[in-house]
């Protein structure tokens, strides 16, 4: 059993996007060890989009297609549909109403151009959208499986997820391969070669290294999950602390889950990375349970006033030290009376640099009630991977510091 | 005439990596007014590979392969060209001398199977690689032309750059085509799509309305300036203060700008949104011009005590209210001294919601000295649908405010 997947959009023709849908679509198939064949990109237009479907049937035995399902006259992944399979089509009025109740209950009325997405394929399956308006299909033509998704990539994760993957497991007789990923921080990419070298010398199975910004990844894809527990372990023995979580984990979510667990709280005093830390904190649900406050203190004035840090130490140190760094961790602890508190500032360019302390320095600090922790950062790269990589480095810190607690 | 790209390379089938090599030759193409009408990525697998150069073929008048010229048994294009398009092969012995050379110039010995490189196809074009060792080739079979380009990124942009361009400029006639993107905001597509179905009447060149998360951008393509200068005020007519910006253009960019010609100061109090606003807005380089602060007040006491909120006001109509997020934006604004201030506040999920106050109940306010206005919004969604979304409005409202003040 083998697959191919088209990219439905002129959009992604152009120089400036590219279709990412496909690797959702590519890391659920290899669960199951099914091998992508083919992936294509094509654009609005009726008939090469059909002539396009017709020619991934003859070379797969599932077709998964995303985007061109909404509801203005260049999605046309319904008609193309039509043309290569000789589909016949109705108006599921159920839909049109669903649809209408959903623009009424923002107190829109619908425009008349979505009651095409109410036009489903009599005799194969329609799949409801809880995530849009779009609904999607599956097709079953000659033998062969059409999954029809639509392009939005939070709506065709959730219809993976909700119809295909059981869908796979059903055909697959359960799942065939298996995935792990740890998270590694604070280590680069070529350091965490080095680090496996030894492994790689005893164990010439692929492991894949994945480097993402500020984090590295190791995936182990195994058989069996026995196999799969044993790799975990020698991994964990080899980076220990510096393996901060496994599969869909994130930093923030990690320093979540370990403040949740102990009944903690954390507040944010930062500069540089202009509420990045904060905003990232605050993406995990539930985070109001622990995160209290954060400030983001672009002023000299603001450090002091409202984050209680001592002019007197700005003054002798500059905005941009260790010590502001710490006493914006310890400030706004006091302040907002958390169990922790982070400090960041730096310069995150392109300009305010100086040959002492030059675009890309960053110090960061974790406070408790009695102890502190600092770090002196240089980050080369533009402002967004300074902003990026400090606030990374600082979850990570926090981690540790409170792993530490 | 139109193009096709194919990239060759199964590892651009897993779930990790996509081509890129394409946005490269479409961006080359955009500049001659040749449209990409379908792009393809195959595995290293002959069969596949010779069909995939067959069928896209059909569809071109010239076609660009990257990959599969390296010196590896899964180095399969020139194999698969010979296949589809009956070509001869001959060893140019002038490309052996030199790949030796290349070799012997680092101490080392050429390994055996880069000889493979030296097979060239009689009659056709070889293109010399001063990049790497792969040479690529420009074919012509039936009318139509097939570029075939080595797929390190660097060589084939180098290729590009050294054949191609000359060549398109030679058979264009030196055409070149213009492209200028508005963008809008406060609309949906299907609205901005209603809005437009008048002049598409009128005028039934294509037009590209294309969505991204809280703005819809429209991409004018035509060959002369003029024409994009005239279809541009036509929109402008149609969308007028919706049009937020050109091009690059990003709703906190365009904010920036306004202030900084102004000279006027901004400072941000916002809970739902956990820092995301400070944080875009602190995204554009030079914001710390403007940008005086930011309080991410999650809790009600930050609410008061920080930014200044009577504590009357959040009993009486509740956090998430509109005279909460009015006395955000007006206490920010004072605490920090700034021309203007913004306040959100609102339910991101996924818990936190009453029957009165669902999740993605959210209220925005944007004040100055002497003005305040409010806006309450809905979005369904997820937590970060929620709180982009509500940045994106929370500046689009300023925006508008700056504008007429």
């Amino acid at each position: 059993m083998n697959a191919a997947v088209i990219a439905v959009g002129s959009e992604m023709l152009g120089p400036t996007r590219v279709d990412t849908n496909s690797l959702k679509v590519t890391a659920l198939l290899e669960l199951f060890g099914i091998p992508l064949v083919r992936k294509s990109v094509v654009a609005d237009l009726l008939d090469e989009l059909a002539d396009e479907i017709s020619h991934s049937l003859e070379h797969c035995d599932i077709l998964i297609t995303s985007g061109g399902l909404g509801p203005t006259e260049d999605d046309l992944t319904r008609e193309a549909l039509v043309k290569a399979l000789g589909l016949e089509v109705a108006v599921d009025h159920a839909i049109i109403e669903k649809l209408e109740q959903r623009f009424a209950a923002r107190g829109w009325k619908m425009p008349e151009v979505n009651k095409k997405q109410a036009n489903v394929f009599p005799g194969h399956t329609t799949l409801q959208n809880d995530r849009g308006t779009a609904p999607g299909f599956h097709l079953e033509v000659g033998g062969k499986h059409v999954w029809v998704f639509p392009g939005v990539p939070g709506e065709l994760e959730w219809m993976l997820k909700t119809y295909m993957e059981p869908w796979l497991e059903s055909v697959s007789g359960g799942r065939t391969r298996h995935r792990r990923v740890l998270k590694i921080a604070g280590l680069g990419e070529s350091a965490v070669e080095e680090k496996l070298k030894p492994y790689y010398t005893a164990h010439p199975e692929p492991l894949t290294i994945l480097a993402s910004p500020g984090a590295v990844e190791l995936h182990l894809i195994f058989d069996s999950t026995d196999e799969i527990a044993t790799r975990e372990r020698e991994m964990l023995d080899i980076f220990g602390v510096r393996c901060f979580g496994f599969d869909d984990d994130t930093l923030e979510g990690v320093v979540g889950r370990l403040l949740t667990e102990r009944g903690e709280t954390l507040s944010t005093a930062e500069s540089c990375t202009g509420g990045l830390l904060a905003q990232r904190i605050t993406d995990v649900a539930g985070s109001s349970a622990y995160f209290m406050s954060g400030v983001v203190s672009y002023t000299a004035k603001v450090k002091t006033d409202v984050v209680g840090v001592d002019a007197e130490v700005i003054r002798a140190n500059g905005e941009v030290s260790e010590p502001v760094a710490v006493a914006l961790a310890q400030g706004i602890r006091q302040r907002f009376g958390t169990t922790y508190g982070v400090g960041i500032t730096g310069i995150a360019g392109p300009t305010g640099g100086t040959p002492e302390k030059p675009v890309g320095t960053v110090h960061i600090a974790a406070a408790s009630a009695d102890r502190v922790e600092h770090r002196k950062l240089f980050w080369p790269g533009t402002r967004s991977h300074v902003r990026w990589f400090s606030t990374q480095s600082a979850l990570d810190l926090l981690r540790r510091f409170i792993l530490q607690q």
